[in-house]
């Protein structure tokens, strides 16, 4: 068999790989919007068979033998010299996504999916309780299992690096807390200079907004942004989200609160932003694992992009609050959509992170940075994290909650062991702000095309300077690609600064 | 290992079997629920993916090796005999699928699969352009996979038994035309006196009737039904259909017309009627393949029962019109529940099978069986199916269609190769009145109780009757458990009779 034929055969193993993958996603969006409620038992079985038999293909022999008869190795994952740059880039991921399968004993993966079941559960009720003692030894236990995973997939300095790793390729707690560190800083100051300004009303947000002219407002809205009916839809479920359960099948969820229009709102172009990335990686990626994104956090970049830069600015509501207000006459129409932008910009500090602002948000990351770092470093034990979160918010913000609840158990992540993802959503906002600097210099009348309702030349940059590119950079590299610099806090920090002492006057 | 340990290793076999076939199956509700329009190609992929895993581990040696063990052999399927009677009926049809499944090679399954796609694409455009020579080759092909598909079961007299044997097990040609010949005769005659009686006046179900509206009283309709919401939904689709996704999670689908308000009530009354059933199998039968209908026909008499002999009645209607005209008060106003009665029972020869009405829908079938049958025996040549179809429309309904479209290509099965499928709606009538006979003797007041709204006692008497037995038995034996008789078309025909007999008066 020559090399072409060998690739093949690997592209088959990985294209059904993917077909599999986006049938588990498939069972799992549907159990987040049209499951009924006894059908969740059996669902679990269900989910379970399927990945344990996609791990089962994944880790096949034939697998193995066939990227080493293409020269790749976990020390070459690239293989063979001579392939063309595509394949190479294909083997590297593909390869460490086998070998991400094939280094954990699966033993532990079914005992580990167990521990976290339970984790989870045991979770929900201790939120509910707010008796953090009781959530303990599960966290202890999903500490314990992470660090093995980090042992098992190795790592250069310290497990935590290890499982950053899988979220952001080529970021360590050293390089993320270089740049998180002085980020911190500069935003405390920036939350004191705000606190010391009158507060903008926000009040007539508290209104009641009909829900059925919510759902009929968002999709209006997410047909202006731009998104492809005929490849994807929109549904609703407790916790937005985007999943991508085929090339031309990205579908994202959206949920909406009474009294909180603002909220639908942004959960519905924060999602957009994921969907556009999924739906417009480079058709030669199609059905491959390099139809994917960068990483966790360039993802994020993503939809925090279209959330945050383009939907909360003053432009977009320009176009948009007419709109806005003709689904909502009785609330709005005595309000203009300059006071609308201010109060869905209102910053103050806050004691749940998914209901921060903009200037607040990456605090939250930050904090959760910190105290991750320190559970693996053995710095902190886990008994006295409530303690240490408190006194971490009294710093960062100045408050402390007054329950567990309202703090160190407010997240899922934790209860499912999926430490070292937090920071993927702050890097998101400081890769997103880098490449919105190089867009603005590209796109000169970027403004002015937002305040038209216009986002053509802003899809088209994006996707041919992103998404193009899908999973064959790391994070890292991508970056480099796109703006030519390292990551930086810059940008973003500039763009905070500049926008918030505006609406502020300070 | 012992013989239970042998049982639990097959049950775990099936239990995995019963995964793959309902993650299946939500792929192809997806599929025509909600899935975006261009995500059609890549979901055959996926479909095709799963199911070539599915037969692949069911048909696995240790699937042999289990049921040997346990003394089941294709002479002697349900194996030792000291083995519980439970035991045994699963081992039957355990064995029976595995056989199904192993009998036919890899290539020929794919092979025809592969036909198929094509076939059913072709008959959509030939139906389109109402050209049945341009199906007509397809249609040669899914005759002959099917009797190829026939030789590798086997089959005793012909080989259109060993198709019809996968619809209902252990009916043949001759014990199906034994039954159906004289009802024809029966059902003739009585369209003959029908339509020589003034024709009820329907014209009032013609006006608007609101979709969201409609939505929501076969919602309210379906409550009051007894569908019990938290292990089921209801969804739209073009043509609906029951799925079971799991022991908790069984789905329906309805469709809305805007001018005839009575097509989705009945579909939703029809598919409830399977959703009944497929949620009511005895407990110690979940799980596995014992959790399903008898055969096809057993599950058309349950949705035939609720849709017709329940739904269709007058004491229905008293007390359900109310509700129905609170929902639509201009167009129903001034109608009474009566008047309702008549028009939905309006019987009148047609040339579409799935508008027709109670008495001349097993003509529809009949029609079919006997073509399907001549078409196996070799007596007619497909290339003159249009021809014999026209002439059986002339001699059954006195009336031909102008276009093949409307005749001949009007359905999908035999695009699918589903050949043999068409007789168990018939027989769905059949058995239903003949269940409903002895319900009538067991539940006195049964009339009463569907006045009053009350379906506790149906639902009672169905699920410990028949439900219960799921799989257990094939239907004959079923037939016989429950009313001790044979089949036979005389309760269907003295129900018609006497029904239509007052509507028409004669």
């Amino acid at each position: 068999m020559d090399s072409i034929e060998i690739l093949e055969k690997l592209h088959r193993i990985d294209r059904e790989r993917l077909h599999l993958e986006k049938t588990v996603a498939l069972l799992q969006w549907d159990q987040e919007t049209y499951l009924p409620e006894m059908g969740v038992e059996e669902r679990a079985e269900q989910l379970a068979l399927l990945e344990s038999i996609a791990h089962e293909r994944l880790t096949s022999p034939e697998t193995e033998k066939r990227l080493s008869e293409l020269g790749s190795t976990a020390e070459n994952p690239q293989g063979d010299e001579k392939l063309p740059p595509l394949e190479r880039d294909f083997l590297k991921t593909f390869r460490r996504k086998y070998d991400r399968a094939v280094k954990l004993p699966a033993t532990f993966v079914s005992e580990a999916a167990r521990a976290e079941g339970l984790s989870q559960a045991a979770w929900v009720r201790a939120r509910q309780d707010n008796d953090f003692s009781a959530f303990l030894p599960h966290l202890v236990k999903m500490i314990d299992f992470s660090r093995r995973k980090a042992v098992y997939w190795g790592y250069e300095d310290n497990p935590y690096d290890g499982l950053l790793d899988i979220y952001e390729s080529g970021m360590g707690e050293k390089e993320i807390g270089a740049v998180f560190t002085p980020l911190g800083e500069r935003l405390k100051e920036l939350l004191k200079k705000i606190a010391s300004r009158p507060r903008p009303d926000n009040s007539f947000l508290d209104q009641d907004f009909d829900i059925d002219n919510q759902a009929c407002f968002n999709m209006d809205l997410l047909k202006r942004l731009g998104f492809d009916i005929r490849r994807g839809r929109m549904d609703i479920s407790a916790h937005p989200f985007t999943t991508t359960l085929g090339s031309d099948d990205v579908r994202i969820t959206t949920r909406y609160l009474k009294q909180q229009v603002q909220s639908g709102i942004f959960s519905t172009i924060h999602e957009a932003g994921h969907a556009f990335y999924e739906m417009n990686f480079s058709e030669v990626l199609r059905g491959s694992c390099l139809a994917d994104g960068a990483s966790m956090g360039i993802h994020e970049s993503q939809s925090r992009l279209w959330e945050n830069v383009i939907g909360r600015s003053r432009s977009f509501w320009e176009a948009m609050f007419p709109a806005l207000r003709s689904y909502f006459p009785a609330a709005l129409s005595s309000h203009t959509a300059e006071e609308f932008y201010r109060a869905i910009n209102l910053v103050e500090p806050s004691l749940i992170r998914i209901e921060a602002d903009e200037v607040t948000y990456s605090l939250h990351i930050i904090l959760r940075f910190e105290l991750e770092r320190e559970l693996f470093s053995g710095a902190l034990d886990p008994v006295n994290l409530p303690t240490a979160w408190r006194k971490k918010m009294k710093d960062f913000f100045g408050i402390e909650p007054e329950t567990d609840a309202q703090g160190v158990l407010q997240d899922v992540h934790w209860s499912m062991g999926a430490f070292g993802y937090f920071p993927s959503y702050a890097l998101g906002n400081l890769y997103g702000l880098q490449f919105w600097e190089k867009l603005s210099c590209e796109i000169p009348a970027v403004d002015e095309q937002i305040r038209a309702g216009n986002f053509t030349a802003i899809h088209a940059w994006l996707r041919d300077t992103i998404y193009v590119w899908g999973h064959r950079l790391d994070p890292q590299d991508l970056l480099k690609t796109v703006t030519g610099k390292e990551l930086s806090a810059e940008p973003f920090l500039g763009y905070i600064e500049s926008k918030y002492s505006v609406i502020y006057g300070f």
